[in-house]
């Protein structure tokens, strides 16, 4: 059974697959979380919290609770005392790839490290 | 001479070209925007609010603003009285049609129009 995302988490502006996609994904943390699950391997709350970009600790944990909502991360303990929880890639995540390395190049290509 | 984004106007979180990206297009509007401009051929400002997404005209103008700032859209000129202007994709805005297709082809195989 592949993990499709919960669309009643989801509140589609229109059936354009494009629009579909930046509802879910349109902001400037949830593709950076994916970047950091799906590319560097991060997979602990503290992992995505000491990424370079530095987002707010609030901002993490709501778009944790939405990936895990939408099927693109499942959450699962990996130590009991205390409880603390890991954030896996899914199946569905991979889907994800061809998006971050189109930002990718064009990141390469256009908004080099010049600052 | 290739247009290339105007730097000065995005605030970059980090060296990380995904990132970067983001800084630049990562919300729900500004790549809706440029899906209209480049395959919907979407010229005007009233062209782009009668989207079926229905973008606020003020955010609308904000970003269509930030888009000339950065090289994707030049507003030229097209009627004289009153004035009025239509933005047209540059060559640089060729460059994210990779990143439409990418969340085209995710939204299109896991976010149906179910509902």
């Amino acid at each position: 059974m592949e993990a499709e995302p919960d669309s009643t988490s989801v509140d589609f502006r229109s059936a354009c697959p494009v629009s579909r996609s930046l509802d879910l994904m349109g902001d400037k943390w949830t593709l950076l979380i994916m970047r950091d699950a799906l590319i560097f391997d991060r997979r602990t709350f503290a992992d995505f919290a000491a990424s370079s970009e530095r987002i707010p600790t609030n901002l993490l944990s709501q778009r944790l609770k939405k990936l895990v909502a939408t099927g693109l991360l499942e959450r699962r303990p990996y130590h009991d005392k205390p409880l603390r929880y890991e954030y896996i890639p899914t199946a569905l995540a991979a889907d994800l790839r061809p998006v971050l390395t189109a930002l990718e190049v064009f990141g390469r290509r256009h908004l080099g490290e010049g600052d």
